[in-house]
């Protein structure tokens, strides 16, 4: 049978035709008036991704880059710095931190677990010496959604920088970032913005400016106040192919309208949700978010064969746990250039596998309970 | 919500990236070696999507002008055809002879019959002094395939040339031109073949050569003895990038294994016959075959809107009915590119909209018919 590829897993995404075309187009100077024109209207145009009126700014590096290049602009060593730890991206940000001699506070919680608003509160009030907090607004690695918005509300009148990682969750989460007061926002292009991997984003306002200005960190390639002088150009060598499809992805965003993005995520993942639960199976978050769905593995079932044979024989492929979950729970994406029948597609793959598998579960129970929701929120219209 | 667009019309059907991306190279000259030693080897490897030892030629036209060529090429001005007429492809062969004041005799079904090798057999006797007997191998307006098999046995030891329209069977249906002694088949490139339209291949055997000799029809594009003269370049100017592509189609269609390939349709048109009938829906034919299914509209629902619907809200781009059967029947395509995704993402769409036109039917009733047909033959291997 004819195995097509379904990327139903948080990154990479699957990419637009209009896009990868774009990124087949002649590759031209980049130190030229015609390049840092395109580069000058696409860094305009990402504002409307953040929804900030503050400079958006490309590098070229996965969205790890991105991280570093918050902490290693904002701390210098020996700050104090309270980092939350609810999975394998909240570690990142510690180890980040710790390769930078930051002063760590870490809010460590279970895997699934999402941080609250409180927490954050309590955590600043015991460490008044604070600079930042760094959180994740969708902890990828356990399907999680914080209240970052509520978070934002405990941070927006002090003089802590809220730092959130939302390589995963822009576009599929609700994110207002000056509206809520987010001070820094970081992400990377394989996720909800539908590009390959290659560029990191980064976005800060003037309280944020104001650390980097104190910083004492070694940095050189993605020292801030390099790419901020430059702007719009790039201080080093921007990616000229990656900057074509960015501009095309945010043109692609721009005509389906960010809040119609929003909601388009959260409709698939609430299928997705409804139909991993008419299969008798049990999410895996506490505060389930819409960029992926993770589930637990059923008793008796080897998870890393599940998404084995998902991926090798029916070509969907999905993503496993990490560290400690690994086998224990999988991930079912909802992130980026997906259709209802994406969806659709990664549920019947899934039946056929628990099937196979021997855990006897009956065709289209799943795909119904999602028919039904996407019925609900699409069909009726 | 994102709409992508799945092809699941009987022509054009999807064409595979790597496909698309050899008709995205640089258009070279046809009169060079460089050229003219692709068209060789592609043409070569043509005779294996026929099944046959003898040439390929291929022109730039539509799948009616290899229709046309046929006609043409073996015919003179009164000469007695016979001509099976059980859909629209049937009656554009008639239409075709006429054009070439052809003394057409015809066998008229209903539409959805097939014709038997007993018919043919009967007409042959009725009409000792007729030349050719032009079949349609899939009536792809009823969604029905004859014996081929059995005709081509009734023809094979007679001076009668036995000619089919293969434009949507080629690769759908097993057929085996030489084995069978089936004299000449024409094909068109938008279907099995997982090319764009514009390519029309045709192949004749020794047989059939001899009535190209007799023919006094006026003819010149399509002068099949000027394309066999100027073998295996073109008299005129060929599809050079379609060339390409069809070079690209055929190793994919051999690293498939044409066997495969049937089987593919016939596991896919299985699921989608299993599909409908669970819906409580009604086949058009009585004698289904594997390049689309034909479902009757069910009473009360309108034809034309249903396949309006499927299509731009949700992106399923199926077949209504033709002619009489405009808005009674329509038709979801297994041909080509597609995988047993796009099969469930047929059945779901068609879930969504026949609720939507208030034919109550449970959600996931037929993806799960489909999906069990799909396990035994694919999930269990």
């Amino acid at each position: 049978m004819i195995k097509k590829n379904y990327l139903l897993s948080p990154g990479p995404t699957p990419v637009p035709f209009d896009v990868l075309l774009e990124g087949a187009r002649e590759t031209i100077h980049h130190r030229t008036p015609q390049f840092v024109s395109i580069l000058e209207e696409t860094l305009e145009e990402a504002k409307y991704l953040f929804q900030t009126k503050n400079n958006v700014f490309a590098f070229l590096s996965s969205g790890t880059g991105a991280l570093e290049a918050a902490v290693a602009n904002l701390l210098s060593p020996g700050d104090k710095a309270i980092i939350v730890e609810a999975g394998k991206f909240g570690e990142r940000w510690r180890e980040i931190a710790e390769a930078y001699n930051v002063n760590v506070v870490s809010i460590k919680l279970e895997w699934g677990e999402a941080v609250t608003p409180e927490q954050i509160k309590k955590a600043i009030e015991d460490n008044p010496d604070a600079k930042v907090v760094f959180t994740t607004y969708s902890e990828t690695s356990t399907g999680t959604v914080i209240d970052l918005e509520g978070i934002a509300k405990v941070t927006r009148n002090t003089d802590v920088v809220l730092v959130t990682d939302a390589v995963s969750a822009l576009l599929a989460e609700p994110l207002k970032t000056d509206e809520w007061g987010i001070d820094v926002v970081v992400t990377g292009s394989q996720k909800g913005l539908m590009l390959p991997p290659g560029l990191a984003l980064i976005t800060l306002n003037e309280k944020a400016w104001k650390l980097v200005e104190q910083s004492k960190n070694s940095k050189y390639y993605f020292n801030l106040k390099a790419y901020r002088k430059s702007y719009p150009d790039n201080p080093w060598t921007p990616g000229v192919n990656l900057i074509y499809m960015l501009r095309k992805a945010i043109k692609l965003v721009k005509d389906e309208g960010i809040e119609n993005i929003w909601e388009r995520h959260r409709v698939l993942a609430d299928a997705t949700r409804s139909a991993v639960k008419a299969l008798g199976l049990e999410l895996f978050s506490k505060r389930p978010g819409n960029v992926a769905t993770a589930v637990k593995v059923p008793e008796g079932i080897d998870g890393k064969k599940l998404t084995k044979i998902m991926r090798d024989k029916y070509g969907v492929t999905i993503a496993g746990g990490q560290a400690h979950v690994k086998g224990k729970i999988f991930r079912i994406s909802t992130l980026g250039y997906l259709s209802i029948f994406d969806t659709i597609t990664g549920i019947a793959a899934l039946e056929f596998v628990l099937n196979e598998l021997g855990y006897k579960v009956e065709f289209g129970k799943g795909v119904k309970a999602a028919q039904e929701v996407l019925f609900k929120e699409v069909g009726q219209q």
